[in-house]
């Protein structure tokens, strides 16, 4: 029961089949670019979880065979008994909390290139495998169904064998062969499998029959259920057949997992859908057609909103999967009241950008995520002081608030140096921007951590030069002073300043958010560095009624945040508002109201008209006070002599807001380490077998 | 010394440093999507290299520090001295068959994420990473250059423990460190590292002087250095600088592997450069400044060229990358005189392109390629027979050719049946296409080879019924019948055909390479599929002097090839020959002269004028006989009934003509092949150790 009794019903148990939750809290399966590669990080990620008080500790999508091999994409993989050892290390790690171990077994259909196992692409009809690559799948006939039906059975029965508690059937994201069955917009079959919704059903009903009667006796068999695809008539709808679908199955599995589809409309981004809950209005009829338990998701981290939707029988589980990356701890918070320490999502999906890069998830929020096995890192405990050592930290943007917040854990007595008049640096600077007001919680959730600590102080409006920096007396000093957006047009398509920018009108993201008077007429931004802040400045201006010009060398907007699942979001967006978008273009000179672009493919140059010319090429370090700091050092100060001082964050390498906050933390953990172990942890990786038979 | 006494020169030894090639043939460094995540694989198919006469084989990129780390792309790797078995089994490996082993050392700067590291990124001076990734590389001080020697030179001695012969510096490809330093464009420094050419070799010179003295007494320590970069004078040209370098540091390295940058321009494709030698005129220079052995490359595959240009000393070894991929056997075959056994690289970087998807290598020419350890399969040898069954093979397109040609090695008799007068399938069809010429010796290596051998029985003009298969009486029948592209325009973007479609005048690839008359006015080319086709027939209509429109919903035309390193120049190519390109948009309907075109982003609409609509969309499988088959059998037909019968190639499954060829080799194989054994063939990969210590 929860130490505030408000929350209890958060922790009532709750069955699933012939399994029992301890509690409501449910990490639904998520992806996290470990998988079958890296089992032992993938094992140690899940048990932080479970640890953390989640009642039920899903996996991600499980490959069942080698016609749904997802290479070069890093899921979990339940090929034959030989992947049951790795995915052991998971179940055990998780029940060790008590919680409940799920896997979410998959095939893919014609999701899937079978890049590694060549084995052809199945799909319900003859149809292209639904990437970029030239290559179709064929269509299953009966004898296929039936091959897959018993893949699906074994991997059931070895998923058992494997320790899991809850076996899923699949049908969601846009992703699986079970759902490509059940839409009529990709099964035009004529047999007893295609026509009707009974028809278009029955592979499902088959599965999860298949599944009860292998492991149903000890397992919860959980059906995931994609309501609706957001696209109106032209797709399902919680309303029509999405409901029908419920109805017909309603009492078959012992569990309801449901969402929307595709994946980027589950795993909308804040930006996208600010408010947690965004889902609720399609998944909530599902609790008056079944009296199954049901688990939904919405990005929910409010304990209040998550009592309400139990009390009013919206779900019986509160299902999460960026909410559980970000905090791992969110139930135990909940249930120890200590609901303002919940380290919230900022729904960025830098979690998801790492599936489709193949890397251990990280998190923007949560720095130790991916990090459990290789650095032993935890989100709520690390390694106390080794010293009555005090540190300085200048600059509070994401790295300095995270490396003083650590070290302020560890016990060490921190001072916080911020020149401006407010906390957050590049935090604060970005989430003015539009779409970007969740973000501010990096910023928030430190800030608070660092205010309540007795060993802290902050200052700001504090520049500090070398000298000062060496007055103060503090030997410790981490230099978390930034990076600014250069002015000259530097980045990746040319390495010399754009001729003619000296005298041009250049403006840069710091000018935007500063409030700098905009001239009227056309704004050029050259988004060279094709990352997420170019689209989003131009959704800003363009919303601020400037006319917008944006222009790329990539071939798209914000070529980058097709990894967080934005760019088609963005590209709609922007062409909507008017916005005009020359891509495939570099801009090659400058002039007092033109800009000369040039194509990448062809050289061809054009003008266009720019009253002001806002630049995202590239930026730069700010590591005067360093180098004055070394310059000093050098110089034979003797109060310098002691000093160490190292840069983080950005100021060391520019990179993405969850690089400066790793940055941060792990120079905070560094902090008076053995340097042997902080390479160990460097060079720590899993690597293959090297006597698996032939 | 080899049985034509013409070729002895290439089978002379040639010492590099302390130890000696027995040979000329010189596989050089080249990357195979297994790397350090698979190998077993990896070694296995080094080994066969050698075992194939190769004097030297090389791995590929090696990275030499978590700073160095291109996850999410499988290369090799050795951090630290964990690596060093994994790499052992590939030079113990090489060793058994009398060959050389070198390693390709690298740290890749800027070229480098470290997304799985986590490692900020080095470079010669602050830059961007240089993929569409929004992070920056951090300017190289003198105390990270002092640990770049270091870990290099620490990499140098774990290579020689590891057992190779030769170690490699590498600056090529515009892919490394060492190569930044050199290069003007990046290099700003203004310290002894940047400035004069001298300074900008320094840090090569220390590279090559550290790695001579950890490891030279005892192996071999070559330099692959890119002499020219085809950008004219915006960049490295063999006649100013290349030259200048090769000049500075000419006794220096044991042997200079030279070639030209980028990779694209290293790897050029026979669409792009038909003919062998294609850098010869690049680097043939080298040897007059060097008294060193040179290796250079040039996709040869002629044995007299070869002669040719070490006798002009042109070269000491030939270098290769992907004619060892298509014939590990090269050597051998020249040793013995067997020169039309030859299986010549057709140019279409089907290799290369698993590199980009991080998945083992693959080959059009030669299917046993990257399925040395997996499948046990070998270039040049296959299991005799099992029994006096004899097959019939349907078609003699790629898959056909390879399953007839295979059987027919396997001491089967093969009766091959063509409906068109000529052999080849879709080879024939597609190798008239404009740059794709080369593409035939898929069909000529077999043809040559089927119709040698006493086994075999060719049909061409032979369409054949299910009864007449029948009639035939060969219980045995593998129907490689294709597949032919849809003329309604179902695919990717619509599963249901094009409003208009029907009346319109459509046009398919097998209509303009059997000569079909197209209408004057604009071809519309619908390139809803995104392979390489689209751009090829786009290509070949305006080279024909067609007014070509190619509608793409992809955001560049081609979009696929980007992987076989030629997207950029397709479209360079038909930009400058006048086709227009409308990226973004799906073709929404046809009417009698236009198509309406409908923006992916915002669906909105516009109309382009269209005398022809030329569809690559999606491929039908010609499976009429197949069904015919079954239908004969399901009906009792008595004489039907002892039949096996299996679709093979694209009539099971559209691909790639490598998918297609490799489609063929598996039925081939897997005939009377034991069913437990196709299993686990299908099933075997390497799994990672699960007890790594932590």
């Amino acid at each position: 029961m929860a130490q505030n009794t408000r929350y209890d019903i958060l922790f009532e148990p709750v069955a699933i089949g012939p399994v029992t939750a301890k509690n409501r809290f449910y990490q639904v399966p998520h992806c996290s670019g470990t998988g079958h590669l890296r089992p032992q990080a993938h094992a140690a990620m899940r048990a932080m979880k479970a640890e953390g008080g989640w009642g039920v500790v899903c996996n991600e999508e499980t490959e069942i065979h080698p016609s749904s091999d997802l290479s070069p994409y890093v899921e979990n993989r339940l090929w034959d008994e030989r992947d049951i050892p790795a995915l052991r290390l998971m179940t055990d790690a998780v029940h060790e909390h008590g919680s409940l171990a799920g896997i979410e077994l998959v095939h893919n259909g014609n999701h899937t290139y079978n890049l590694f196992s060549r084995a052809p692409a199945l799909a319900v009809n003859d149809m292209s495998v639904s990437f970029g690559w030239p290559k179709q799948a064929r269509a299953m006939d009966k004898s296929d169904i039936k091959e897959l039906r018993r893949w699906h059975k074994q991997a059931a029965l070895r998923s058992k064998e494997a320790g899991f508690d809850i076996v899923y059937v699949y049908a969601g994201h846009g992703m699986t062969l079970a759902q490509q069955f059940l839409l009529p917009e990709y099964n035009n079959r004529t047999d007893e499998y295609g026509g009707s919704l009974e028809n278009r059903t029955r592979l499902i009903r088959e599965l999860l029959e298949d599944t009860k009667e292998a492991v149903g006796d000890s397992c919860g068999v959980a059906f995931r259920f994609a309501v609706d695809e957001l696209k109106g008539a032209d797709g399902m709808q919680a309303e029509e057949e999405g409901r029908a679908v419920v109805e017909l199955l309603a009492e078959l599995p012992d569990l309801w997992d449901v969402n929307v589809s595709d994946w980027s409309n589950d795993s909308s981004t804040s930006r996208f859908n600010l408010e947690e809950g965004y889902q609720t209005q399609y998944t909530e009829f599902v609790k008056t057609v079944t009296s199954k338990p049901v688990v939904a998701v919405g990005r929910f981290t409010s304990p209040d909103m998550m009592v309400s939707l139990v009390k009013r029988k919206a779900v019986d589980f509160i299902g999460a999967a960026r909410p559980s990356i970000a905090d791992p701890f969110l139930p135990k918070k909940i249930e120890e009241d200590r609901i303002e320490e919940i380290r919230e999502c900022i729904g960025c999906n830098i979690c998801v950008s790492c599936d489709g890069m193949s890397i251990p998830i990280r998190c923007t929020q949560n720095p130790t995520m991916g990090e459990e096995w290789r650095r032993g890192w935890h989100p709520e405990f690390i390694r106390p002081k080794q010293s009555e050592q005090s540190a300085l930290v200048v600059g509070s943007g994401p790295a300095g608030l995270e490396c003083s917040m650590q070290l302020a854990r560890r016990g060490y007595h921190v001072t916080l140096a911020e020149a401006a008049d407010t906390l957050g640096g590049r935090v604060s600077a970005e989430s003015n921007l539009k779409g970007l007001s969740a973000w501010s919680r990096v910023r928030d959730y430190r800030q608070q951590d660092l205010q309540q600590r007795g060993n802290v102080d902050i200052f700001t409006g504090s520049e500090l030069s070398a000298e000062q920096v060496v007055e103060l007396g503090i030997q410790n000093v981490f230099l978390a002073t930034g990076a600014v957006w250069r002015r000259d047009g530097v980045g990746r398509s040319s390495r010399k300043p754009l001729p003619g920018v000296e005298s041009a009108k250049v403006f840069t993201m710091e000018d935007i958010v500063s409030g700098v008077q905009m001239p009227s007429g056309p704004i050029v931004i050259y988004d060279d560095e094709q990352g997420y802040l170019g689209g989003v400045l131009a959704d800003h201006l363009s919303s601020a009624g400037h006319e917008v010009i944006i222009v790329t060398p990539g071939s798209v907007v914000s070529a980058w945040t097709a990894y967080t699942l934005e760019q088609e979001r963005i590209q709609t967006l922007l062409l909507k508002q008017g916005v005009k978008i020359i891509a495939n273009h570099s801009i090659s000179s400058v002039s007092d109201d033109n800009v000369t672009v040039s194509c990448v493919f062809t050289g061809k140059k054009m003008e266009i008209p720019c009253a002001g010319l806002l630049l995202v090429t590239e930026r730069t370090r700010r590591t005067e006070l360093y180098q004055s700091l070394i310059a000093l050092k050098e110089s034979g100060n003797k109060e310098a002599q002691p000093f160490n001082f190292e840069l983080i964050g950005d100021a060391l390498a520019p990179g993405l807001i969850a690089d400066a906050v790793y940055s941060g933390h792990l120079a905070a953990q560094n902090f008076e380490e053995d340097p042997a172990e902080i390479e160990r942890a460097l060079f720590q990786r899993e690597l293959p077998s090297l006597s698996i038979e032939r």
